[in-house]
């Protein structure tokens, strides 16, 4: 997947990923200590910097840290200062882990990062509350940046919104039949995982542009490509989410299949029309699948060519995004680093 | 309580209100049908404007519209069109429901306004999202706004760090003794009710002043009156989530004392040091009241001096309140709706 970045000095994702943490960290650890101290130790544990006694936990759970590392290339990237956008990725960061701590709700994923979700380990109210806590830290913190904030803080706002009504197709979508006219058609998926996962990866590379100064074009090429990002990001997620193992997820195995989620891979079995397209529809039609009878799901799509259709679907709009940055007049370094990290994300299952 | 004002041609309360929630509407209702469909449709049930099935409920169930009154008549007190505001309005009123839905949750109050909260009619996931949805929404709808926004969005973004401390607050008082050094002391009691109650009505009002544009020592006197208003109205709600009518209401009698919730009679009560101070010491030490032990303890609170002391209280923010609207340079009508308005709420039990 590296291919088209040859040369020898150029960091590897983990390199950007970690240098970026490095540079947005006590910002972030400043805006959690600016929280109520209850929902700031609820917020330090999803952040995976300290166990449920508040005890530090160095290491231990943290996050790639993926949006706020996007949020400083996107600055460095149109020629600004890393730091400039420093209130950009701490608020990308918050939203994220503000939604994190409300999808386990609405999900009822117990797990995350190998450890209980938040609402697991602190009840279900106290875990809207932090969340709660978060967004609203999210965006005080870029509406009290001085400078381009006014822009800054619509362009967080819209990818709430959208990010809120992807979640809501995602909900709605596990109530839709798997088949005829009511079932979900392509269009309403991708629309559905680019509002879910697309619009803050966009969001956190438009905001390091915005507050870089950088014009509308190169703002919006960037969102473009956060968002191309975001659907390869998230069908890399639905295949993890089948196949994945738990020991790498962190969550239960075929977690997905069980709740009956409305993922790329069963879709696009399905809209194969093979015998075992055919068999997969009966299945599910059936009932909601059981340990063995998800085995059974998942190799039905894989059979039914789910598994490749979901890859090559990662791979269109990974390169989309790669496109998108390459039609953009950019900074060279954070070009080449922005693609490596792209790149580095989809990795995970190609 | 509306001995001050002596005028044959003010408007009552409910004049007021309705003037101002028909100003409001069609901003509201645009709002609302921004919201993905599915979160519009549990805005507008908890608004009060349908039933679960999406049918419209003509004035069924809605709120008074206190905090989108408050943002108009601001703007008026310094002399703007109501009309400048009404982008406020529609803010306050959005986070307000927002609010409600979340606390709901947290609070697992089945009932509102006489109907099923929402998380009740349509669970507690979406009720989650349709909370998130609204603070969202309204956030986006002043950062959009012309004009004064940027002042706007972080007097909003304020009251909603405010709101989710008191929130956090309330919740973590639940878990403290009643007495001993680890009780709520009256300073932690006020914190949490302005942040709770007091954070948001203070910023509708100054809300309307800064869109009306006003000077900062304005806005921060309406600001302080709202916060004074917000502590009247938290002790009102006191006294009447112990001894309010549940037909009036629309919650269960006796619900505060039921969840151990540190209200200020009971606080009250129990500082008084009577012969019946340490019988409610002791009966509340022992467990969460039943039926029978609830009403004994409404019967104690109110005999160790607690609901006159929570009256007593509730007057004094509300003349605080009036107060420092008076010191303040106001326009005629409007400071005269206000009084009118602040007197109204209070009345509900004086």
């Amino acid at each position: 997947m590296q291919g088209t970045v040859e040369d020898v000095d150029v960091p590897s994702a983990s390199d950007v990923l970690r240098r970026c943490r490095e540079l947005v960290r006590p910002a972030l650890v400043d805006a959690v200590g600016r929280l109520h101290p209850w929902t700031g130790e609820m917020a330090a544990y999803s952040l995976g910097w300290s166990d449920t006694a508040g005890t530090p936990e160095p290491g231990g759970s943290e996050g790639k840290g993926v949006r706020q590392a996007l949020a400083l290339l996107g600055a460095e990237a149109v020629g600004a200062d890393a730091a400039c956008a420093v209130p950009g990725a701490v608020a990308v960061e918050l939203v994220h882990t503000f939604s994190l701590l409300h999808d386990d709700v609405m999900d009822a994923d117990a797990l995350r990062r190998r450890r209980p979700a938040v609402w697991k380990a602190y009840g279900t109210g106290p875990a809207v509350l932090a969340g709660d806590a978060l967004l609203a830290r999210a965006v005080t913190g870029l509406a009290e940046t001085p400078g381009h904030h006014a822009a800054a803080v619509r362009r967080l706002c819209d990818a709430l919104n959208d990010l809120v009504a992807g979640q809501a197709e995602d909900l709605r979508f596990e109530h839709r039949p798997w088949d005829g006219p009511g079932a979900v058609g392509p269009e309403e998926y991708r629309s559905m995982a680019e509002g879910k996962t697309g619009a803050l990866l966009g969001c956190a590379l438009a905001l390091g542009a915005v507050l870089g100064g950088a014009p509308e074009p190169t703002v919006a090429a960037l969102d473009r490509a956060g968002r191309h990002l975001g659907l390869a990001f998230q069908a890399v997620d639905d295949i993890l989410g089948i196949w994945g193992d738990p020991a790498t997820t962190g969550k239960p195995v075929h977690a997905d299949l069980h709740r009956g989620k409305k993922t790329h891979p069963v879709l696009a079995a399905l809209a194969g029309g093979s015998r075992a397209a055919r068999e997969l529809g009966t299945l599910l039609a059936s009932a909601r699948p059981t340990d063995a009878a998800a085995e059974r799901v998942a190799s039905l799509v894989e059979e039914a060519g789910g598994r490749a259709a979901t890859r090559g679907e990662a791979r269109r709009h990974l390169d989309a995004a790669r496109d998108a940055l390459r039609a953009t007049p950019l900074t060279r370094t954070a070009a080449r680093e922005l693609d490596v990290l792209f790149a580095g994300l989809a990795d995970r299952v190609m």
